[in-house]
């Protein structure tokens, strides 16, 4: 019993540093660089709130406990921006299977049951294609871009972002779990991105 | 549909205000004070890692929704520390009057019924005596503990805490939600206070 909170705290203090890894977006007011901690809280938000733009047979609930684990990787990969290139790229071989190393170890530190649960649901976002998957995908499209286009289209000028890597980058992942928010979120992206 | 959408989206963007509010608490490794909006994160972890320490009938998924809602009306008030006395103490009529009020125009951002629902959960938690409310205020008071364990009782010194206050505004919230763990975490406190 003991054996086993001790190993249930030795994850979550682990998981403490997830606050420490910086993305490349900014909180909305642009005043400082988003840590993956509160990004995953916010994004648990957005599932709550956004439920209703669902497919039919989502279960909010399970797209919320992805959403909470979903970077827990970048405490051992960091945070590896959407539209950066090369040898680290956004869901290059490289960066999977460092990122799978990464959950063994972390997931690892668990209870073996609770573990092999979490580290599933994790794998089940990673692969994108469940139903809850591919909302919650949607939705870690979707904020970031709402952050953008509240101060300024900051990381897209810093990346050299066209329209046409932000319809194949972010749209069709949004499009694809979430239609009706790509409709209204390509709508606001036209004041950035006139030929999207 | 338009006119909703806009209106969740106000509300998320108000919500990552939360980011910029401090606790008295620093993070595990006592680098810098940890905000509302991870912390927020962090329980919403708690409670998925901890679930086995409930009691029988508990509802994690509706314990997760109220941590990530819970310290969303900080926006407004700021966050109370538990440790701290005077006129805006933790649970003092003055401080739950200015949570109320916060809640009405932070909840009132989203669509009407989304906003009765979640404020609904707020109020819940709140009241902490439903036994999903009661698990989720175990947890809130147990994280801040383990930080301070880890980074050599921080805040405690710095608001001269008791033995006595421990067990009255932490032990026995703790105890009543999660009974094992707070025999955990007294064990673990009393390299601290001897006669916890």
């Amino acid at each position: 019993m003991t054996g086993r909170l001790a190993a249930q705290f030795a994850f979550l203090m682990e998981a403490d540093k997830l606050k420490h890894v910086l993305r490349a977006t900014t909180l909305a007011d642009g005043s400082r660089r988003e840590n993956s901690g509160e990004h995953s809280w916010h994004l648990a938000l957005y599932a709550l709130v956004l439920a209703d733009q669902a497919a039919p047979g989502v279960n909010i609930d399970r797209v919320i406990r992805m959403l909470i684990l979903h970077d827990l990787v970048e405490i051992d990969v960091g945070d590896v921006p959407i539209h950066s290139a090369g040898g680290t790229a956004h869901g290059s071989a490289a960066t999977s299977a460092a990122e799978s190393r990464a959950a063994e170890r972390i997931f690892g530190l668990l209870p073996a049951e609770i573990g092999t649960d979490l580290r599933g649901l994790w794998q089940e976002f990673e692969a994108a294609e469940t139903p809850d998957a591919v909302f919650a995908k949607a939705l870690d499209r979707v904020q970031p871009v709402m952050h953008n286009l509240v101060s300024g289209g900051g990381t897209w000028h810093e990346y050299d972002v066209t329209a046409d890597q932000m319809t194949a980058r972010i749209g069709t992942r949004i499009a694809r779990g979430a239609p009706r928010l790509w409709d209204h979120v390509r709508d606001r992206l036209r004041a950035y991105f006139p030929d999207i």
